[in-house]
């Protein structure tokens, strides 16, 4: 152990090492609800400050059998980031420069460390803009957006993480730094390593650089909120909009519970007795926006809308969207723990998604409250609840279950956004069955033969 | 040998497997300048009629160490259906059904036999838009478009086949049938295996359907031509253009030597002694396409257009963009062989590019012609020549590696659209270096341990 951590000084320096057992506890926790087993602490913390760091600390671990847990913010909500028993956890946030912003060709190149938000706010200085909005991105990484293939509101119209990496510079488990893709738009120079190292939650490769695609900054956007005493009235506009040829950058809807607590949390003026409000994003160019506000606002009512309010000020769409960014937190106000699932079906499947979801609710006597991107499918299902009510919990656990079979039913996924981790591990094999899955274990097999990268996540604990 | 005949007999029924050494000898060719070596023909070519008989001839070739090599219309120009000797020539145009077009959910299932181009028409109708048109989109299967991730021109716009395809029905070496994907646009359910899959010739699985996301067909489109008596100010125009905020659906590029045989051979009014054209398509909202079109000619004009026309009629806009498609064909009279390059820059790379490009022409006394979706770098470098001339062939070949170096050195890939196939398998080394090259070797041998799919493209041949 003395001897590890000298090696590790020598390869970091002595001051990006933590072994002490406060800064062990601190690492055993991400943004999900998911501990550690009592015990599984880390062995340490290191902070490495460029990539040879990186490949160094590789070679290391991967000697010693030692299991690493990449980590950028730990604002993953699968548990992504929880750590295994004597890990090594690396954190990657010092790595966070951005070496590049090309606005003729449209690309940069960042450190992971680089924060969503703040990365977000230097492109669109320059008429550029960066779409992937996971409701972290004030603190997420750009190196764990890609790590978890994150996407957000935006989806709908702009795609997600994925759709925006040209290039990744990459250290496998054996210490190894591999290039993949690069800087133009058209790559097919052999297999598409890229997207096979984006969403793969730290399991095959630590990511140390990033090249990004970036598109021209939208001129203009307009923001409207939309009423319903009914939610399929609010999920059959989602549909009709879109199939009017409508791609609108946002399509955000919030069932009963989510409006009434915002409401009370944050007085923006939604109408306390709505069965569900849909909010509404479009953007581009102004007299586009203009034609699809009129257009967008003749569906809602259509689909029975008993209100439907257009912002007519930016500061107005500004209290809008910051209701909406309240709400998940918003919702710690009725119960302690507060459980986000991301189960997604098809956009046509929302209003029997929704009602699968109410009869769950009911059937487990469990609190739950939904949300989500209804654009693209991606409901977050909220369980509300009291971690420390083990009866409780029992049955928040079946209800999740339930939850995620009735989206995998409704042809849908068991993640839209929020990536497996260690909370859906084992829901991933009823997605894929055997063939699929067994494909994947081989890869991981093949990129990692000691299973020392996040071996807890994707597969489960112990499945190797 | 009878015995094995008996069996695919079986599987296919007799009607379905070929040969007569006469039907062997029709399937050593493609769309690319590579022939097969002499006396490498097939042993047999096989119409399977369902994803059950791909895996039980997947089964029947695995357990015999039949090399096989899928196939759908053979449009690729990189050699990527060339056979090996003995192989079975899997011809997949039988699975040619459109399974689906949901038009509410903006998805399509497909068969991989699928022509690219009837695809297109069938979604149209539905107000429904397919975007990637590789120029054998005529003729081009959709299962041979995800083989190889085929691109288009309208790829600096919206994307390629990868940023298409939500998920596959693949048979693996070994004949097991997986999923992957789904039928949502946010999915992340494990690996990225479908962009896996997607660009990777063949080499993997076979495609046995196609899950698409399709667009709103944009509403109208304007077509324009600039011409240009200096190859920088056609190059600057594309960055500027771009700069400016605007992302034209195409952007294509035309040198003099391509100008002067279009225009001989189709007279649409190209200048003839102009250096080079651009020709620009907008698409979208009406308003928006009228606006943009006075910017773009305003900044055509300020990169030194000497002329700038925007087709008033959609005839004319069709006369236009007849002449480049023809214009690969139209070479065919100067020179009984065309190899058409497709090396990519980053797009601000292009006038160098297209100044080193001239500068090899000069250098290895060969004559190269050069067309291209400037809009995203994607250059068709056009070598024209005689096959039969073994002296100049040999300057040719030289040429190509220039070339390609050339598209290294300036930040760019070995290829951008056509795939690395045989023809440019020698190359790829040079561009991912042997940390990359190494783990897609890897990835091969786990997915084929015996080397069966399509084991000459990619790595090249004999190298496993």
């Amino acid at each position: 152990m003395t001897q590890l951590l000298d090696e590790l000084y020598n390869i970091v320096g002595r001051e990006h090492v933590y072994s002490a057992y406060s800064d062990r506890y601190c690492y055993t926790y991400d943004a999900s609800f998911c501990t550690v087993q009592s015990g599984n602490l880390p062995a340490f913390i290191v902070h490495p400050g460029s990539v040879e760091e990186v490949s160094q600390l590789m070679q290391l671990a991967n000697r010693e059998k030692i299991p690493v847990i990449p980590r950028g913010a730990g604002s993953n909500v699968s548990g992504g980031t929880i750590p295994v028993r004597d890990c090594m956890v690396m954190v990657l946030t010092r790595l966070n420069r951005i070496l590049e912003i090309d606005s003729r060709n449209l690309v940069a190149v960042v450190e992971p460390g680089v924060v969503t938000g703040v990365f977000q706010q230097e492109v669109e200085k320059l008429g550029l803009f960066y779409p992937p909005d996971p409701a972290s991105l004030p603190f997420s990484t750009l190196g764990g957006n890609a790590a978890e293939c994150a996407g957000g509101p935006r989806g709908v119209k702009y795609g997600v993480t994925r759709d925006y990496v040209l290039g990744l510079q990459v250290v496998l488990p054996d210490g190894q730094i591999v290039e993949t893709g690069g800087r133009t738009l058209k790559n097919v120079a052999g297999y598409d390593l890229t997207r096979l190292f984006v969403g793969s939650e730290g399991t095959l490769g630590i990511i140390t650089r990033i090249t990004l695609r970036l598109i021209p900054l939208p001129e203009a956007k307009q923001t409207m909120l939309a009423v319903y005493d009914s939610v399929d009235g609010a999920a059959e506009t989602v549909a009709a909009v879109i199939s009017a040829g409508i791609i609108p950058a946002t399509l955000e809807f919030l069932d009963q519970v989510y409006i009434k607590n915002i409401e009370e949390y944050a007085h923006v003026g939604f109408p306390l007795d709505a069965a569900a409000v849909l909010l509404i994003e479009v953007d581009g160019d102004p007299a586009v926006i203009e034609k699809q506000v009129v257009k967008i606002e003749k569906i809602c009512r259509q689909q029975g809308a008993t209100q439907v309010r257009v912002a007519r000020t930016s500061q107005e769409a500004g209290d809008l969207w910051q209701a909406r960014r309240a709400a998940f937190g918003a919702l710690a106000r009725l119960k302690p723990t507060v459980i986000g699932e991301d189960a997604t079906v098809p956009r046509t499947n929302l209003p029997e998604m929704v009602k699968r979801i109410r009869r769950i609710a009911e059937e487990f006597d469990v609190l739950i409250a939904v949300v989500g991107h209804a654009g693209d499918g991606n409901l977050h299902a909220t369980f509300l609840c009291d971690e420390r009510d083990q009866e409780e919990m029992a049955r928040v656990d079946q209800a999740i279950a339930a939850v995620i079979n009735a989206a995998l039913a409704l042809q849908g996924t068991v993640s839209g956004e929020h990536g497996i981790g260690r909370m859906k591990s084992g829901f991933l094999a009823r997605q894929l069955g055997p063939a699929a899955l067994g494909l994947m274990r081989n890869i991981k097999r093949t990129l990692d033969p000691n299973n020392i990268l996040n071996p807890a996540v994707m597969f489960g604990e112990g499945q190797e």
